[in-house]
């Protein structure tokens, strides 16, 4: 049933571009999906993309330029008049027809507005682009299926028919009272199995959760998962219905959240795929790596400070590395961990119980690691006395890493700032740094030099 | 309009428990959402969980108790009579009536089925149980709209009334031929605007996407969000229609996978939450940390077996954290890009380029980070040649990280291993041994000790 995108199909296609065979491609195409259209651009090159762009449907067109990356659909933008981009847009919801239009200069934006034909799509859009991008506001969409309290059923289907056409999918339809304030929702089962002469009134769901414009897309993100919503109505600060969020925009929403995550944790700057260019990469790495060394840097200070050492004691040196990893990967754990728990709001309880918690995983994993360590420590002949000291550091290490992976997430999250940015090279960093500064104190105390 | 959760009010149904007043607590409960009942079963202690599901109404608690963590789950069901799970189940989908069942032991599990009353529900449920978990089988619901090509709309209308009374959410409508084998769908926006003499067969449409019950769940959540599916029917072999799944089961999916992920590069072996037992936490801990540990104490022997270097220039070993990290945090970033990139189906093009392109990329970096060591270095008093030798064994020590952290993913791929593995810990212990390894003999080559 899924659609193969081929090789030969590529070639095909770039030949009949080539000698102009439009009729051909608008044969070959005529039956694939918009999501597959987007791939076929993606293969060939931007001027090609540009051609088949100008030359299908604007429906499906439309929809595929909205699949591709941002970049990308900016270069094929760039070729089509002001004109050929109001058609593609004509076809869009006013979500994404924003999120099209939000990428393009402001003169070239005026321009394509003015050429929309349809006027209330023009006024929806003008409106929507005020919004935030990560507000309800801005990942509404206007099309949806309203309807008064005081019709009736049938009038109700009637009225329905006409509001249908302009909407993909219908998901609710939202019931209203005179002054268009949101008062509940009827779903299409309710009127299928409703009586041709009832009211509205009589049988819409007067319950129906709904969020503000001005909220948060975490907060709609949350509210939609907490209570399985497809589609939630937005209302204005009177309660005016203004538009409706559907759930595969919210997918896309916790798919980049989750993206951006991983993306900090891995110690990446900013978003990146495989497939950038080689000065996307190094911008997206190399202010991390920047941040480490300079960490780094200050842990050798750290040592040079401690040579005193290196007479007497010189294999402590050896267990600098050890150290520091041990105290990265606790650090990123407890970091992780905490990050997942705020995000899912299921950090609860006591702050001191958190802590003792904290302090007793890292005792046993401490305990456990240290045995490792110190039965390593005799059997390769650095001796107890080396290997106990390098094992109780390790596991004053492990609770200080446990604990500044633990809190220093909390404290952002306190002060409004994204604990995500607290995972990764960051507490990699600062926790190399602390590791090994309680190493080397620790081992002077023992072993004195 | 979202439901506040408050101290005053657990303490209110505790109380209400304790002394036994339930039509207070039915009151007071009426008109909370499923998801809200679900954040006071976490609240309150078990027992007081048990006596609140036994006492509301199962339609709200079925549902309440899919929300719970598993574990928790089982805590209150354990407290539960055959009957009393089997009323429960009644009331949910067959999916998550299966999720639940599937935790409980088989001789427990066959005494529910027994004693479910809707016998085509129970028939349901024992077939969807010989589906793997991670199969499209295994996500689908069997609850959906079906009708015959042959039926008018009038008489479609008619018969869907009834079967949409099982049917929490109408997705869309499924048409068969005789022999139930699905031929097209149609959205109920197509039968609101159809004329209510015309026949099935006239007015569905015939280009529908299916999955196959055996695919698995990776590919149905791909082809989902490709299309933008919100529910998408499965067949089997003979295209017979067996079930629907809807985009929920589908978001919960992707998010498990990212978490997955995230847990993976965090070096977390299994699923935690900040909320979990000190027991568990270790559990989940432990292992990488091991792992790390056994690398590290490799790379402590490699400085041993370069001992020789303590007497002439003892200054390289304050480096080797610097090293260690350096590498760590350009494997971690690497192994990141490419792992998201083979989720993402987008690691194109030749090997060679991609060969050329990561160590391009560690040249960049690596000339940057070098820069900054030698301005350190001579700043504080390491010398030219001492602080240039670090330079270049980083620049090295980059470039193989990179490629370990790009190649290696992309071997497990090939081997049909999930490449998320090789994040986190695991490409940040491989980098630290042959990092020293790198840094060390480059060092003895350049300085001769």
């Amino acid at each position: 049933m899924a659609f193969e995108l081929t090789e030969d199909l590529i070639e095909q296609i770039e030949n009949l571009i080539e000698v102009g065979d439009n009729q051909s491609i608008l044969n070959l195409l005529e039956d694939v999906h918009h999501a597959d259209i987007a791939e076929i651009l993606d293969e060939v090159t931007t001027e090609e993309a540009t051609y088949l762009v100008k030359l299908l449907d604007s429906e499906k067109t439309s929809e595929a330029l909205m699949e591709l990356d941002e970049d990308y659909r900016e270069e094929i933008l760039d070729n089509l008049s002001p004109q050929e981009i109001a058609d593609e847009l004509n076809e869009l919801d006013t979500d994404d027809a924003v999120d099209f239009l939000s990428e393009l200069d402001e003169e070239i934006q005026r321009q394509v507005i003015d050429a929309i034909e349809d006027e209330d799509h023009a006024r929806d859009i003008v409106e929507m682009l005020r919004y935030d991008d990560n507000s309800a506001g801005g990942l509404m969409a206007k099309e949806l299926v309203r309807v008064r309290e005081t019709w009736t059923v049938a009038g109700c289907v009637r009225k329905m028919r006409a509001q249908a056409q302009n909407v993909t999918r219908v998901h609710s339809v939202y019931v209203v009272d005179r002054t268009d304030r949101l008062i509940g929702r009827l779903s299409l089962k309710d009127l299928l199995t409703a009586d041709a002469k009832s009211k509205i009134s009589d049988i819409y769901i007067p319950n129906v959760d709904s969020v503000n414009v001005h909220d948060t897309a975490e907060d709609v993100a949350r509210l939609m998962q907490k209570y399985d919503l497809e589609a939630v109505p937005v209302v204005n600060d009177s309660g005016i219905l203004l538009g409706r969020i559907t759930v595969d925009d919210i997918l896309d929403f916790i798919r980049d959240e989750a993206d951006e995550d991983y993306r900090m944790a891995a110690g990446l700057s900013q978003g990146v795929e495989a497939d950038d260019t080689v000065w996307e990469l190094t911008r997206a790495r190399l202010p991390w790596l920047v941040l480490g060394l300079v960490g780094s840097l200050g842990a050798v200070n750290i040592m040079k400070s401690f040579e005193g050492a290196l007479s007497v004691h010189p294999e402590l040196f050896f267990f600098t590395p050890l150290v520091a990893a041990v105290a990265g990967n606790v650090g990123v754990q407890s970091s992780a961990i905490i990050v997942q728990g705020l995000a899912n709001d299921n950090v609860t309880g006591s702050m001191w119980l958190r802590l003792l918690k904290e302090i007793s995983i890292g005792l046993i994993n401490g305990l456990a690691l240290g045995i490792l360590v110190v039965s390593f420590g005799v059997i390769f002949g650095f001796g107890w006395l080396l290997s106990s000291t390098v094992a109780v550091a390790m596991l004053s290490v492990i609770i200080v890493a446990a604990l500044v992976g633990t809190f220093v997430p909390i404290l952002l999250d306190w002060r409004g700032i994204d604990p995500a940015i607290a995972t990764g090279p960051f507490i990699t960093t600062s926790n190399d740094i602390f590791g090994i500064l309680i190493y080397f104190s620790l081992a002077k105390l023992i072993l004195g030099f």
